[in-house]
């Protein structure tokens, strides 16, 4: 058994990735440069030869990393069976196109708790009034205010998938009430209260911290809109971590000027990155951040142990963990 | 019963209070314009004839409110039997005079959950690097980098009262490993292990966050020092919301430039309001806020439900929560 990844993941992992090694299985590390080694040595690539049979897709691949090659080789490998992607979204093509040939990809659920840490950073950055104290303090003015706490808050998590449940067991566990949106409205306990994507709108009026946590798909893009906006507290903030695609962006910015809501951070954007006459920039009442809420150190373990799960049970024919099935493509 | 309170704290609570209020209790507000008012008059105040049994002081009454009328009303009232501050400190000469006198005083321990939410959002802040993404965002970059995540930090929490054991609590709900610091060692489920005044200095290199949660007293003045400092992590960040007196200020920005502990976020300072030319305000690794964090807008119904269930006790002849001994005076 083949097994592409990248020589960093290989690196990072080693000890992991060595305890759980099915029987004859070698690992083809990719690195930065685009060579392949394997055991130590570099090898020319041959489809004929050197047939792939597992992928592990890490998100080193990704900024700065050889994705570009490590897509080519999964992309001419027919005998590739299994790509394990260390990501929970799938609006990559090439990840479509495999699930359409037949390869067998899985996605990862790991990015709730720094998501989650992120989302509650910033809605209390918001709720205490943080960015007061600091122009204050470069005044060198001692003026305390009152701040709203967390306790008396109504959030609204829209999208209750592994962010959506991290953001709110932690907000509850600081006394918020909070209510979770998504179709299914089977028992789950992690919320205080389920609505359907229908009764959301009426629920806005009534929430101080809205938290977008949902993916970008057919159902959900541009549900940010004037409606949607119009309809939100003044003091209330507006938090984007699923996907640039639900907000309308001019819209925010007129409802912003209006006073609705108070605030908008927004760690994704329709266009990444973010180009720079993008008037988000600069408008007061918005917080942009570069797409990092996922990025906490604690993912390459929590990915590197989905991998080696997932490579045992592949290698004892058992199911595996978060199959992408083609019913779930989106035509 | 005659019972002193501020005019403001009367009209924000009047439904409570009448619910408690005991049989023939008056209330007598007094206003900022330092005006004694019962029952919608105005009364000119005479120790002899109008003699005061019970008062509330409230915090409305410290900042900008009638603090002096109301202590010259208190001392100078020789009927006064109990006092409640809505204050978890004890540092004031006034509420020791009445305790020496043979006033009961008792003190309220409400200030946990906006101090704590004031500790998670100012520890998220550092481990996330959001300096970084504000000072990005007003040069319109897109520069996503790793953080640290909560589940991997190790706090030590000095001082394990109402604010050490809110913070314990909600930063153990994101997953970090708590040390709790206190004389006493009896058991408490509130934190991972504890730790004794004296095994501190040892913990402080492990240490991500260190939380100084303790009151002012000759055992805590000071007792951040040049020694405490220089054991810290360059990473770490001291996060100071007990009293200014603990931490000495020039060993702290000593150690800073030495680059231990990697920031400091201090809500108390030892000469408050802080100067306009204290080199605190300045200081790139120093995060200066006026005395916040227990500004919360949920303390005023904790202090109403506190005021409200011992002047049920006192009117009933049954012990008051939280009073002070003699014996718990300094000398």
């Amino acid at each position: 058994m083949n097994v592409l990844l990248s020589l960093c993941a290989l690196e990072r992992h080693r000890d992991l990735l060595e305890q759980v090694r099915p029987e004859g299985a070698r690992w083809f590390a990719l690195g930065t440069d685009g060579e392949l080694r394997v055991e130590g040595g570099t090898v020319h690539w041959d489809p004929e030869t050197l047939p792939l049979e597992v992928a592990w897709r890490t998100t080193d691949l990704l900024r700065g990393g050889p994705l570009r090659a490590f897509y080519r080789l999964v992309t001419e490998s027919s005998s590739l069976r299994w790509l394990q992607s260390n990501s929970a979204g799938f609006d990559s093509p090439v990840l479509s196109d495999l699930v359409r040939r037949g390869v067998r990809v899985t996605t990862s659920h790991i990015a709730g708790p720094p998501i989650a840490e992120f989302v509650l950073r910033a809605a209390m950055d918001h709720l205490q009034g943080a960015d007061v104290w600091r122009e204050s303090a470069t005044q060198r003015q001692w003026q305390p205010h009152d701040f709203v706490e967390m306790g008396s808050t109504r959030w609204l998590v829209i999208g209750l998938g592994q962010v959506g449940a991290a953001v709110a067991q932690r907000a509850r566990a600081f006394g918020a009430h909070v209510t979770g949106v998504r179709r299914s409205q089977s028992a789950t306990s992690v919320v205080d209260s389920l609505a359907t994507p229908q009764q959301l709108r009426d629920l806005l009026p009534s929430c101080d911290v809205v938290v977008i946590a949902a993916p970008a798909n057919s159902a959900t893009a541009g549900l940010v809109d004037s409606d949607f906006l119009r309809r939100m507290k003044t003091s209330s903030v507006l938090i984007n971590v699923g996907r640039g695609a639900l907000v309308d962006e001019r819209a925010l910015l007129a409802s912003l000027d209006a006073g609705r809501p108070g605030r908008a951070v927004l760690d994704v954007a329709a266009s990444e990155p973010l180009p720079s006459d993008d008037p988000l920039w600069s408008h007061p009442q918005v917080v942009i951040t570069p797409h990092n809420a996922s990025l906490g150190d604690g993912r390459f373990e929590r990915a590197a142990a989905v991998f080696a799960s997932n490579l045992q049970h592949y290698a004892h024919g058992e199911p595996l963990a978060h199959e992408i099935r083609s019913t779930d493509l989106q035509t």
